[in-house]
This record gives C-alpha cells, sequence and structure tokens, in this order.
C-alpha cells in the first residue's frame, strides 16, 4: 500500500459487470475513488484484501476491505447516506422487492451470458431462452417498479438500475456474438427504453464501455477470468 | 385466502433452514405470526405468492409476499424496526461484513449438506472438507466479529448469527448421517460453544429441532424437496 493511499479505492478490472455497480454507486454518491487495475497475476492487494474468494471488485474505505458487489453497493449506500440519491429505496417492502430481484438478476444472467459468450460450455439457444425469459420478467417488474418514471428507482437510478445496469454492455455483446435479439424494443420495448437513459446518465455512461469494446475483448481472452484473472462476483 | 388472514402469515416446512430463518427473525422481535405449512403438491398460494421461483419460504404481511430468506430477513429488521434487537449492526462496514458472510454461508454450506444427506450426487468426503472449510473461516470470523461477547451480533443474536444458526440442525445432522465431525468442539471450539448458547436462546429453541428430527426426516425422504415440494432458498 503506498503511503499516499486513497481514502476510496477500488480493485477492479473494467469488463467485469461486478465492478461496474461499484463504479457506478461511487460516481452516483459523488465519491472520489482510485481505480486499481487488477491485470494478469493476482496482486498482493487484492489477495491480501478478498482472501476468501480472492476476486473483484473489492472497494477499500481507508484501507478496509469490503467484497461482493451487491454488499458493496448497499455500504456506499449506508457510508455516504446523506449523499443524494438514496440507493436503495426507502419502504422496507420496496426494498425486500429491489433486494428480490438483485439476486434474481445475479442467479440468471451472468451463466446465460457466459453461455452466449462462448467462456463456459452450455447450449448457446437455450441460454438466449433463459437470458430472454429474465429480461420478460425483469420489463415486468420495472414496469411496476417505475410506475411510469424513468428508472427502477422511480426519478433517480437505485439499486436495481445498477444491478441490471452493470450487465447491459454483457448483454448487447452476447447479442453480437450469437446474434440473437435480447434486450430489444420489440421484445422488451420499456427495459430497452430504460437500458438507452442509463447508459446516457452521467454516472453510468463513464463506465459502461461500447458493446463493440465487450465483443473484441470477448474474441481477445475468450473469458475474461483467463487469462486476465478477474474472475468476478 | 381466509377472511380473517393474520397480518403476518410464514409459508414454510420445518426441516427447511431458509424457513427457520424466517421464523428466528419474527420471534426476536415479537411478532406474531401464522405458519402455513408447505406439504406435498404445491398450494395456490405459494405459486401466486412467489410464482418466479415457487419456493419456500414466503413471507406475507399484510398479503403482499416477500420471498428469498435473507431478503426476508432484512425486512422482517426494517418494517419492525423500533422493536429491539436491531439485527442487522448500526455501523455500516459491520453490517457490510455479516452480509459478506451470509452470502459465503448460502454458497458453500447447503451444496455439502444436501451431498453429505446424500439428497444431491457428489463426493461425500470432499463435501465434509468443504464444509469443515467452511466452518474453519467461519470460527475465525465468530472470534472477530462477537469480540468476546456471546454472539456474531455481539450481545444479541443478529443477522449472521441467524444465517450461520439455521444451518445447525443440519450440521448435527449431517454428523451423524455421514459419520464426520464438523461444529466440533475440538475443531471450532467457539463456534461449538455458540452453536449451544444460540439453540439454547427462547427465540430460536423452538425453531431448530434436535438433530434426531432432521436424521429420521432425512431418512424418510431423502431430500426434503421431493416428495415434499420444499426446495427452498
Amino acid at each position: 500500500m503506498s503511503e499516499q493511499a486513497s481514502a476510496v479505492r477500488v480493485i477492479g478490472l473494467w469488463p467485469s459487470p461486478f465492478v461496474i455497480r461499484v463504479l457506478i454507486a461511487l460516481k452516483l454518491k459523488g465519491v472520489e475513488y482510485e481505480f486499481v487495475e487488477e491485470v494478469g497475476k493476482k496482486s498482493e492487494l487484492l489477495l491480501r484484501s478478498n482472501p476468501v474468494h480472492k476476486k473483484i471488485p473489492v472497494l477499500l474505505h481507508h484501507g478496509k476491505p469490503i467484497s461482493e458487489s451487491l454488499v458493496i453497493v448497499q455500504y456506499i449506500d449506508e457510508a455516504w447516506s446523506s449523499a443524494a440519491p438514496a440507493i436503495l429505496p426507502a419502504d422496507p417492502y420496496t426494498r425486500a422487492v429491489h433486494r428480490f430481484w438483485a439476486q434474481y438478476i445475479d442467479d440468471k444472467l451472468p451463466p446465460a451470458i457466459r453461455t452466449l459468450r462462448g467462456s463456459d460450455d452450455g447450449d448457446k439457444e437455450q441460454a438466449a431462452g433463459q437470458l430472454s425469459g429474465a429480461l420478460k420478467l425483469l420489463e415486468a417488474a420495472f414496469v411496476e417498479l417505475s410506475q411510469g418514471k424513468s428508472y427502477f428507482g422511480g426519478d433517480t437510478v437505485g439499486y436495481l438500475d445498477i444491478a441490471l445496469g452493470s450487465h447491459i454492455g454483457w448483454v448487447k455483446a452476447v447479442e453480437k456474438i450469437a446474434g440473437v435479439a435480447l434486450l430489444d424494443e420489440a421484445k422488451v420495448p420499456n427495459l430497452a427504453a430504460w437500458a438507452g437513459r442509463l447508459c446516457a446518465h452521467p454516472a453510468v455512461a463513464d463506465s459502461i464501455p461500447n458493446a463493440d469494446k465487450f465483443v473484441e475483448f470477448s474474441v481477445k481472452y475468450g473469458s475474461f477470468s483467463k487469462p486476465i484473472n478477474s474472475g468476478a462476483k
């Protein structure tokens, strides 16, 4: 650790949707951070900061490490609770609904995306069907939760916007890689419009690169957990 | 739904560790509830309340359904925030550490327990090693978090006590079924003592049946997700 380490550091790598979540949350709250790029052999800092999983992202706040992307996002919301916007909804029931869908996203999307990218074995057609089905359920959840407003969080970007939004880059990339329509106006019109709005949001725009960059990365490395070791959660 | 439905209902079945979490949280907060036993064919109420996963537990609060056990426990803490004790720690960093370990528990314990019970295929010796390794990490986490007090939550039963405590019954049952020592004084002395204290706690005692009852159940049904359909999360 340098003697002049920043108060907030993120250990990560740009193509990881789990890292993207942390960056969006910090930008939303207006928190300055240092990005510590984790490329190649796992760094001493990563191994020391997340000895259990040895995975990115890790948030270091005054040197104290926090792992697991959704845990980090909730931590950011709570540690900078006075900075608007609130990431979690205020109402306990709505919070529970957001948490339910965030867990659903992490259960369903990453495995299907890995298969469609070709970094995991599996039936690509089946994976496309699963991803498509999940996005349809999330379209319905969006209509219910947003109540005609811009985001899952209403007028502001919230927990579920971050949880799902972090996957937009890869979803659009696998549309190109596998030649399937997923986040598509004809299939999930509300979600497609939401994705467009979210990607243009100032806290999000810089964090989610263009789909082509993901495609290029995928072609180059196959899986971003090898040879660049950033298997993440 | 009956016209006189209780304000708080839990759809569940006793051997599910995920159901046990909900019951402990409600008892801790002193919330009266009606237990709706889910046996045999999936009930209309379950299918309507958790259409996405169709799994127990579901908490119904004034008819509004919440699924996923850790989401429910956090909901209970937030919806009855004025009832002592607080389940989540107050400090954001400690909350994050609790959430990290709760997720670790759900990633590592249930698959190993299912293999040791024989309800999932897999190498039993390997599963015992994984479970034992996980408990050793949790022993170290306990020493760090409890700081010489009785529980992960300090003086009171907290989030991580519930997340891990809900598995004690099955861990002790698979010790008998598979003939291995796991939650053992010689191996994890602090955790073994913690488990004893927790199981004697008034909010917990009735919710975690004796290991023999789990063994008997396991012998009778093999997996509690079939024929009694309560595959749960």
